[in-house]
C-alpha cells in the first residue's frame, strides 16, 4: 500500500493490561512451583505434564527422528553463527600500570542463564542456537531452555536436536509466562537462573518485564519489523519477498518501504498484491536522505538498504537491530544462517538495546592496587572530595594509611 | 561483632511496598509534567521550586562560590577517570569477509541519558563524574542530570560544577521517583531520555525499577556494602576504617570482614568498637578458600583482599563489583580518584551487572553484506531451516534471489 509518510507510525503495544495477567501467573509459581506450572500448561496449552524435564533419551530419540539433512543444517548453521559471534565478542581483559596505581578489567560469565526458545504450533529451532551458541562461547556453567510443549504433549524433535547442538545444558517442557515465572524462581524441577533471554509472544514478554526487578533480561521483545530503503537498483521482487517474510511472523508484524523512485514504489506494490500482502506492506515515496533519518527515528528491528552506494550510507545509520545491504542479503541469512544473530531489538528499542551477542553473557570486575606511594599521590584529592561529600571515614581511611609508621 | 559464618546473610529488600508507592507518583507526573513534579517536591523536599532548569548563570556563580582547591580536585579525578575509561572501553566496530559474506559489528552511542545525582541533606559531586565521563567517552548527544534541591532550593554548587566538568549539558533541581518520571517520560521543562542511570535512594530505585519497561536503566541499586578477606599481613586498623567509611553510606549498609586468624579478628574487632561500628561490622573466621567461596555467592558491591599472595586469587573472583587488593588500596581510591567507576551493583546484582562504564552508553548494530555466491553457499541450509519451521516466505525470498536469471 503506497502511503503517506506521515501514516508510517508504529502502533505502540501497551504491556499493561497483559503486565496485569501475567503477575497472578508469576505469584503462584513463585508460591507452589511445579504444581502450579502443571496447571497453567493444562489451561493455557491444554496438555497434561506428566514431567517437566526432557532426559536423555528423548534427545537421542530426537536425533533419531529429525532428517539428517536438517541436523547438517543446524550444524552449518552452527558453525557460522560460531564464528561470527567468536570473532565479534569484545571481551578483553585489560591491566594498566599507571604509576603505582595498578588498574584493571576482568570478564566473567554469568553462572546461569535461561533461555525461552518459542513454540507450541509452529517450532524455532533456529532460536535455540542464537541464544545457546554465544552463552557457551561466553563460558555460562549452566544453560536451561524452556520452551511450550506441541500438541502430543511433547517438544518437537528438532527444536531438542538444535538446543542439544546450541549446547543447552537442560530443556524443560513449559511455555508462557509460567516458564518466564519459573526460571526466574526456580520450581522443584526447574532451577532459578541468573538471566533470562530469548523472545516470546506477549504474555512471555510482559512476563519477562515483571521478573525483571529480581532477575535481568536480555530485552522486551516486540512483534518482527523490517524497514527497507531502496532505489532502481534494488530488485522490486526481492524487496517484496522481505517484507511478506517478516510478515508472516506475526499478525502485528509491521513491513516498511522507502524509495525515492516512484515507478519503484509500484513495482514493489504490484508485487506485494501478488504476494497477498500489500494491505501490510507500507510504501512512501522520500529521498535517501530523509529516509535515512525515518529509519534512525524508527530505529527497526531489521534494516535493508538495496540503493546505490548504500554500503556508504552504513555510518549514518544510529539506530537499528542489524542491516541488510545489497539485493543478495535477505533478512533471512541473517535469521538462521549467515552469522549474526537473530535475536534483536523491537519496538524502538534498538535505540538502546543491542542485539544478543556474547557479551550478553558476560559482565566485568574492576579492580585495583595501589602501593603506599600510589595511594599518597591520589590521597589528596580523595580526602578534598570525601570531606566535601561529608564522607568522614572515607577521608580518615586514606589519611590513616598515609601516616608515617 | 565476630559472628558465626552463618550469620552472614544479606538482608534482601523487598521493593513492592514502595513499587506501589512510586507509581502513583510516576502516573501523576506522566499526566501533568512540571505541575505534579513542582507539586511532589514542594511535599517530599518542602521545596517551593519556582523552575526546574538549572541556567549558565547558575553554573558560572556555583565555580565563584567553590574552594579552587575542591575544583582542581574534581580536575584530577576526572582526568583519572577520563584516563582509565577511554582504555577500558571495550567498543570495537569489526567487519570480517567470510568468503563473499561480508558480517560486521558497529558501535553506536545512546542518543540520549538521564543521570541521577543523589542529593538532599548531603551532596554527591563525584557520581556526576562517574556518570557524566564515560557517557560523554561514549558520545552521548545529550546527557541531563537531575539532582535533588537543597534546603534553600537550590543545588549545592559542588555538585553543579562536578556536573559541568563532568560534561553534563542540562541540570533539573528535582529528586526522587519524580525525577525519575520525569526523565523516562519527560515533561514541559525535562526532556525524556533514552536510558536513565545513577544510584538514589529506595524510592528512587523503586522508580527506576517500574519506568524499566519503558526506558533502560543501569541497574537496581540498594545500600552499599563491603566485603574484607583478610589474614594477619592485613592492617586492621585499615580494615576497620573501611568497614565503617562503608557504613557511614547508610543505615542498611553491609559491612564483613572474613578471616582465617582468629587473632586478627579479634584486633578488627577492637577497631571496629573505637570506631564506634563494632555492632555494624560482622566479622567471621574462615580459611581463605571458604572466603572465597562466601565472596562468590556473596557478589559483594566492594571486595577488598588483603593477605599474603592476594593478587594470585584474583582470578577465582567470580562476582563482586569492584576488587580492592592490598593495604593501600582503599575502597575510598574507587570511590574518587582511581579511575575506577563507583557505580557498582549491589544486593548480589554483581552476579549478573557490571559497574558503569563506557559500554553502559554503547550499543551495537550487526551488519550483512552477502553476494549471489555468498548467498548461494548457504541458501540451502536458509531454504531447510525455514521451511522446517513453516515459514515459507523466508525460504522464498532465497530460492527466488538464488534462481539464474
Amino acid at each position: 500500500m503506497i502511503v503517506d509518510v506521515d501514516e508510517l507510525k508504529r502502533t505502540k503495544l501497551d504491556f499493561d493490561e497483559y503486565i496485569a495477567k501475567v503477575e497472578e501467573i508469576i505469584e503462584e509459581v513463585k508460591k507452589r512451583g511445579d504444581e502450579a506450572v502443571i496447571e497453567f500448561t493444562k489451561k493455557f496449552d491444554g496438555i497434561e505434564l506428566k514431567k517437566l524435564k526432557i532426559d536423555d533419551s528423548e534427545i537421542d530419540d530426537a536425533y533419531d527422528r529429525v532428517d539428517d539433512e536438517l541436523i547438517d543444517a543446524l550444524e552449518v548453521a552452527k558453525e557460522n553463527i560460531e564464528k561470527f559471534h567468536m570473532i565479534a565478542s569484545v571481551d578483553r581483559d585489560i591491566r594498566v600500570d599507571f604509576d603505582e596505581i595498578v588498574l584493571g578489567k576482568m570478564y566473567v560469565p554469568l553462572d546461569s542463564v535461561g533461555v525461552y526458545v518459542p513454540g507450541g504450533k509452529a517450532s524455532y529451532p533456529s532460536t535455540a542456537l542464537m541464544a545457546g551458541i554465544p552463552a557457551n562461547i561466553a563460558g555460562v556453567r549452566k544453560i536451561v531452555a524452556c520452551t511450550p510443549p506441541s500438541e502430543n504433549g511433547g517438544v518437537n524433535p528438532l527444536t531438542l536436536v538444535a538446543c542439544d547442538i546450541a549446547g543447552i545444558d537442560e530443556i524443560y517442557t513449559v511455555g508462557g509466562a509460567q516458564a518466564i515465572a519459573a526460571m526466574a524462581y526456580g520450581t522443584e524441577s526447574i532451577p532459578k537462573v541468573d538471566k533470562i533471554v530469548g523472545p516470546g509472544n506477549i504474555y512471555v514478554t510482559a512476563a519477562k518485564l515483571v521478573v525483571q526487578k529480581d532477575v535481568p533480561i536480555d530485552m522486551p521483545a516486540g512483534p518482527s519489523e523490517i524497514l527497507v530503503i531502496a532505489d532502481d537498483t534494488a530488485n522490486p521482487h526481492f524487496v517484496a519477498l522481505d517484507c511478506a517474510a517478516q510478515l508472516e511472523h506475526d499478525p502485528m508484524a509491521l513491513a516498511v518501504v522507502l524509495t525515492p523512485s516512484k515507478s519503484f514504489a509500484e513495482k514493489v506494490e504490484e508485487m506485494a498484491v501478488e504476494l497477498k500482502c500489500s494491505d501490510r506492506v507500507k510504501i512512501a515515496v522520500v529521498d535517501i536522505d530523509k529516509a535515512i533519518e525515518i529509519a534512525n527515528k524508527f530505529a527497526p528491528e531489521h534494516l535493508s538498504l538495496i540503493f546505490e552506494d548504500c554500503e556508504d550510507y552504513l555510518n549514518k545509520i544510529r539506530h537499528a537491530g542489524s542491516v541488510f545491504l545489497g539485493n543478495y542479503s535477505p533478512v533471512a541469512a541473517g535469521d538462521y544462517a549467515s552469522g549474526t544473530n537473530h535475536i534483536l531489538p523491537t519496538a524502538g528499542f534498538a535505540k538502546v538495546f543491542s542485539g544478543l551477542s556474547v557479551e550478553s553473557f558476560l559482565k566485568h570486575t574492576t579492580y585495583q592496587i595501589l602501593t603506599k606511594d600510589g595511594l599518597k599521590r591520589i590521597g589528596d584529592v580523595i580526602i578534598r572530595l570525601a570531606r566535601a561529600e561529608g564522607l568522614r571515614m572515607h577521608a580518615k581511611s586514606v589519611e590513616e594509611r598515609l601516616k608515617d609508621q
